[in-house]
């Protein structure tokens, strides 16, 4: 038994989606979220930046205590997983490698697409860990910078989204993919539009699923995992933010399910 | 004859249109820009956030010997030019006022649009400035997130921007409105879409044109105005960022019309 808590880091509440897994998942479980909202987003900015953003915040949360460090957000997954893993001697769990695993084992056609922000697409890191599962397998990436506004504005089922989906998808669709991966935390908000474009037989997969999954696997065989004590009470999660920001308070409620009564606002510079 | 420089800064590349027009208005003036683009975007943060992002921007800037400080981004505008006036002894230039006048002045039906991120228009200062130019004007302020988003897609004159547009500005074609403050530097990128919703009956007011007139002024005033030399070259910006992002330098030159070679990269936390 381990009662430290599972640090988990976004740019801001696309990784509520994730925390809202791992809570679900493991609700014996202490988690302490850390959004980034000063900072946000990250999915615009260069690979030098996002690191020392996530460096920041991996050190917030090993102050907090934390025994692992959950990256719930795509594009730090992608460029900043590898130094943080060198700095912190702690478990650090992205979102990238679990979700291509699954992609990978649910394409039948070896043809997937992913969706993500502009750095999460051009670091190229969907494509090197789902070809680690698969090197027949054919990945095709496409940009959404409009996702994140869409699905923060609300708009979440709605004929301009669709209209925007459709533009971005198209070349996704002509490619004949049968799986496509939400290589972003915002994306899932946005399903069932995205389920309408691209039809039924194309399997969404979502990152953070696949994470929590990850998450509890490598808590139990590291021996980290909370043990059950026989109650059926959930553990509210911390969430810690570096900006006040009522509009993403609002937001993150909707994401996480769960009323944010008591936010910590943290300056991290 | 000042030949110290003039000091601009936004969140990003939002302020090159304010640049722009300084550029275009005083061409023998020194400028030096600096875009946050570690940070941005402003819009969607606190007020606390933009104040301590606006002050290390201005003591940057200080740094570098300006003269005065154009504050190139509304949001800023809103939120911090009080302050900044306060801890900076040299004149401080927003957006805001030099728009409202020139609405102000335009409006016959004395019923005025502004349009600006979430910030903006939850600081009110678009409102109280207008007023003060003209308590007779009643004044109508919405929020729209998506048109920076989709300002930097590049997507100008597109159907799905026109399909947003009509929403967004619904309510103040109701309201019969004559002049729409254009109050968000991204905003005159999208200005044929909007003149398109809006009708060739209301005027759209460029903050970036007002406050370029504003600094020429009170330069001439003041007496810090370069002296012409006689000279027809004009003066080549300095820019600097503090993070280096290809999508923002592409951008940029759209927004400024000038190739934006020598960048300086600067880390301000």
């Amino acid at each position: 038994m381990n009662r430290q808590p599972i640090g988990v880091f976004d740019s801001g509440v696309g990784g509520l989606t994730v925390l809202k897994q791992l809570v679900l998942r493991m609700p014996r479980e202490r988690l302490v979220y850390l959004g980034d909202t000063a900072r946000l987003p990250y999915g615009t900015k260069s690979k030098e930046t996002v690191l020392k953003y996530s460096m920041k915040n991996a050190s917030f949360l090993l102050e907090k205590g934390v025994k692992c460090l959950v990256v719930a957000c795509n594009t730090a997954s992608s460029l900043a997983l590898d130094e943080l893993r060198k700095n912190f001697d702690m478990p650090v769990i992205g979102v990238i490698q679990p979700g291509a695993k699954k992609a990978a084992s649910a394409s039948r056609v070896r043809r997937i697409g992913v969706i993500g922000t502009l750095a999460t697409v051009r670091s190229k890191a969907y494509e090197e860990a789902i070809e680690s599962y698969g090197s027949d397998i054919e990945v095709t990436s496409v940009p959404c910078p409009l996702f994140v506004a869409l699905a923060e504005e609300g708009w979440v089922e709605d004929e301009v989204t669709r209209r925007v989906a459709e533009r971005y998808l198209r070349s996704l669709k002509d490619k004949g993919i049968d799986v496509l991966v939400l290589g972003c935390t915002h994306y899932p908000l946005l399903k069932p539009v995205l389920s309408q474009v691209m039809g039924k037989d194309v399997a969404l997969v979502d990152s953070a699923e696949e994470a929590a999954n990850e998450v509890a696997s490598l808590l139990r065989e590291k021996g980290l995992a909370a043990e059950e004590d026989g109650s059926r009470e959930m553990c509210a999660p911390t969430v810690c933010l570096t900006d006040r920001s009522l509009h993403f308070l609002e937001l993150g409620e909707n994401i996480l399910g769960l009323p944010l009564n008591e936010v910590e606002y943290v300056d991290l510079g």
